[in-house]
């Protein structure tokens, strides 16, 4: 087994570098951290180049009973546990997780959310979270949407990147791939002239828009839908949540 | 129009330890900020001590046309402003609101989320925006939920503390007094076993009881519920976002 015990080693300086999108696409490789995201990955049968634990963290982890490469296993320091580390309290356990975008997909088949630029993290993690909970087939994120492999949309999601597709793609393309199979979509509003979502039958096949927290969904994705959906608003709020919005929508259509 | 420039200011000093929970308690104001915020404090004539501006914040004040008390006018400098300030991007203006409390409420109508030990801010504030959306008339929190005042709480309910009632109250005690006045009160449980949301008919009354994020909703309180009530989960992700989940019952029974 190597042993790392240095933050200005190459290696580990690289993989502290993927916290940044621009090492992520050069190398092709993200890193998760913790055991509920290590242990998903294993179970997934994900590709991956290094696991990098701390003596302690690597007892726990093999206790897990899990199979894992030990060719690819790398001891850390706690040092180096820190350095690798984006939250406060570490389990220092890591690994770099291969990017599977694929190069095309045709969207054939079942129910999608759509993000059109999402921008906050969070958001776009516990959006992902909630479709995987109920049981959608996957996320398509517009090319301004906040990177998919930043730590804090990692964090929010809970590892559900292993459960649905998540897919980077042109929006009106895909929009047209879904209707072209006979996807109804659907882009969220706050408009009450659009139809309620009180009106609309749940459905085997659907495709729902989320638009960015400021600005809504965009007006040239906005026409491109079958139809244009509103939650209703009753009391003074001006608006919701996105990912309140998008997860009362989600359920709706489950 | 009085006039503060230095951070070191008794006054302002005192004003900048609103952040802390202890000293909201001790003084009963909290520090809120934004034009947004100052604006929906204003319209719903809260009770306030002091509005603090920048002149040109206070000039953009001045022209949105809405009454305050010029006594309670401060002038600040810009660097007073940043010291004060719990966001990167601040506009410069503040005030502050006296906090309501009731000393004893009778929840004898309408509909209401309790909170049961919520910890996080975001949730929290995101929650409440929720219950104010779907025209709920107010959330109850528990003594151990994240403080109302939290400048967290606040930037993630976005003033809805102005359109429905908060109170903080004994979980046990407000439950006996939603079901003396026959509003049915249900807690929402990750249990399988437990009847699920589809199965429960809207109605014109009704609370609803949201768990901490990492143990839900605990046993004692859930014990005290007339009904337990389960969101389905049909994919792999293991649970949903508190706030989400919040959002998907809250709009249920809108």
């Amino acid at each position: 087994m190597q042993e790392r015990t240095s933050v200005n080693n190459p290696q580990i300086k690289a993989i502290g570098k993927l916290s940044q999108k621009k090492y992520r696409e050069e190398s092709g490789y993200y890193l998760i951290e913790g055991f509920h995201l290590v242990e998903e990955a294993l179970k997934a049968k994900a590709k991956y180049r290094e696991i990098l634990a701390t003596p302690p963290a690597l007892k726990r982890l093999e206790s897990l009973g899990l199979e894992f490469d030990q060719d690819k296993l790398i001891k850390i320091s706690e040092g180096v546990a820190r350095h690798l580390s984006s939250t406060k309290n570490s389990q220092d356990v890591f690994m770099t997780v291969k990017i599977n975008q694929p190069e095309h997909f045709d969207f054939n088949y079942g129910k999608w959310v759509l993000l059109d630029d999402l921008a906050d993290p969070g958001n776009v993690g516990t959006i992902i979270r909630t479709a995987d909970a109920a049981g959608f087939d996957g996320v398509i994120l517009s090319n301004r949407t906040v990177d998919l492999y930043n730590p804090k949309v990692q964090r929010s999601m809970q590892g559900s990147q292993f459960h649905l597709s998540l897919i980077k793609a042109d929006l009106p393309e895909a929009i047209a791939s879904l209707q072209a199979a006979d996807i109804p979509v659907y882009a969220s509003l706050l408009d009450p002239q659009a139809k309620q979502l009180g009106d609309f039958a749940p459905q085997a096949q659907v495709a729902l828009i989320i638009g960015n927290e400021a600005h809504g969904v965009s007006a040239d994705i906005a026409a491109l839908a079958d139809e244009k959906l509103y939650i209703p608003i009753k009391g003074r709020a001006e608006s919701l949540n996105a990912a309140v919005a998008a997860g009362i929508m989600i359920y709706h259509f489950s």
